[in-house]
């Protein structure tokens, strides 16, 4: 089974990305640094589609948080589409793919090279078209991702996000702060081990919920990517309807979906969104609604009717990284409890050509 | 029934708009060319959460098309949540908002006007905080929307910004294509008073599907808003999980949801997206699944197993204000063959405060 043995891979992919890739981020961080400094880089667009654009999702909050740089999610199809190629004079330009084969990435990337922009490519084929069309390349190392469902490229794409911001920081001078946040990801390897125990948990979890044919997401902050990673899995895998919010949206309109028993995965971290999630995991408890907690907190999920604890003690900008381990567990059991080979989604290819 | 009013309301209020709206639209656009022109200006920011958020990629598609500029969607809880101001300089940074009282909204342009950057509300209300809070203010003057689900003013926020866009095309000289541009604009109440008249079939279409759970709506490029749209109409009114997607991120994954006899509605508009949906029309058809299409070509809907065909006549990049009517509609009476007061969705407030 490749995709067990891909989630399980995750610490060791960690690990080497870290030791490994470290001395390339550093040296892309050290160039740009002036670049942002100067005011020539005013913003970051990234281009990213399907597992890579949450990814981007987590770099819209770590950039903006971290350096308080404005990050713009490109739409692709205005160059594939229509033709247009936007005038990126300002931007940082960002091509996330596992393959590095999707076309209007890497014409979006190409686009801001040609313009003198600075590019990077963070991909797990250091061989691929993105790669060469970026004027500097971050290769995820995770090694050969064979299911159709992408798992370890996905933590190792925000890994080295947190990286890069890591690195920019102490470029940018900032160096008593940068070296307390490479500690924490250092300390990240083990966390995930740690994480990968929540797997008997998933599958009973799973067993619980298997019989269900749609399923709501939500998470706030930080934990927002890890939603919509997650609804995704459910859906490529257990052929789930998963629908993910940020909690913000969620009250502006689908909320009137809940009922008593209606069940709702709650994505929590600690941290600054835990108060806010606090008062939702309290009003859908009023509304009856079946409340379904990924948290590091054991207490969310013994106030809960369900739910998963995945290790706690990371800073909560890194635990994205960690909080989508016991889903993508609880997503793969619950394609097997549906009867669903997980390997082989239906309908999909591993690498999706959209131009 | 305010609900069924307001949808109809819809035509007068985009005359209106047009009319009364165009001098100080006008006005903006003088004052804001220079700085675009110079460089001053690099990218848009746009804070906006649930309807209005969909506004916002209609705006990420015009202001990319027609003046290569960037669009960022702000993470308006950045600044609620993390009290994280980003730096916004090189941005034009607009709130968009109905009530203009969602505070991260409010908040987000602020943070743009204290640092210099200009900065534009879209609001119904010229009296609100977030109205007070930017440079320059676009009433919408829709008159009260007293349903809980916004049609009205979505449709007028659409609108706003392509007057708004023409506008900046004419002041940065290209005149010849802002006439025509205004002169398509100036075509449009009419077109959507006969959108109206897609009711009845509307009416049927949702008898035909009201005992559905599930129901995946797609678009492409400029089509992509209209389907997050109407799939936030059918979740907040009718309460069907309704699941949006662009037509490429679809491929990327929740493709392998689909089986025969599953209902999916595609969003199609005459244009440079037709030929992608046209392969993608065809393919879902060789899967078995019940397509359901929504158009201004009635041979998109023949070549499908339903569907509603609205008016024809107007540019692509129009289409988007006219091709949520029929969508309205049908959410409306979806809500009303599944026995639901659409006008009271349950949970609900009018205005979301969120932080």
């Amino acid at each position: 089974m490749s995709l067990r043995s891909e989630i399980a891979d995750q610490p060791a992919v960690a690990a080497r990305l870290i030791d490994q890739g470290s001395p390339a981020i550093d040296a892309i961080a050290t160039r740009l640094a002036g670049r942002i400094a100067s005011g020539e880089i005013r913003y970051v667009l990234i281009a990213a589609r399907g597992t890579s654009d949450h990814a981007a999702i987590y770099a819209q909050y770590l950039f903006g948080q971290r350096l308080r740089l404005p990050v713009a999610l490109a739409a692709p199809s205005l160059i594939s589409l229509y033709r247009t190629e936007l005038q990126l004079g300002g931007a940082l330009v960002i091509g996330i793919s596992q393959s590095g084969r999707s076309p209007d990435i890497v014409e979006t990337v190409a686009a801001g090279r040609r313009q003198g922009a600075p590019t990077i490519a963070i991909t797990n084929d250091p061989a691929s078209d993105l790669a060469a069309a970026a004027e500097d390349v971050i290769d995820l190392g995770a090694g050969p991702e064979l299911a159709v469902a992408a798992t370890k490229t996905y933590t190792a794409e925000l890994l080295a996000i947190a990286l890069l911001v890591t690195a920019l920081r102490d470029a940018l001078g900032e160096h008593a702060a940068a070296v307390a946040d490479r500690a924490a990801i250092d300390a990240l390897p083990p966390v995930l081990t740690a994480a990968l125990d929540t797997e008997a948990a998933a599958r009973d979890l799973a067993a619980r919920v298997a019989d269900r044919n749609r399923l709501i997401v939500v998470g706030r902050g930080y934990g927002y990517a890890t939603a919509r990673e997650l609804a995704l899995k459910a859906k490529e895998l257990a052929r789930l309807s998963a629908d993910p919010y940020s909690a913000a949206d969620f009250l502006h309109g689908p909320l009137a979906l809940v009922e008593p028993g209606f069940p709702l995965i709650l994505i929590r971290l600690s941290g600054d969104a835990a108060a806010d999630m606090d008062d939702l995991q309290a009003r859908l408890g009023e509304l009856g609604v079946e409340r379904i907690v990924i948290s590091d907190r054991a207490a969310d999920v013994d106030a809960a009717e369900a739910g998963l604890v995945y290790p706690r003690g990371l800073p909560e900008w890194l635990l994205p990284i960690v909080s989508i381990v016991p889903g993508q567990l609880f997503a793969m059991h619950l394609a097997i409890a549906r009867g669903i080979d997980p390997e082989e989604p239906r309908w999909l290819r591993k690498v999706t050509l959209t131009r």
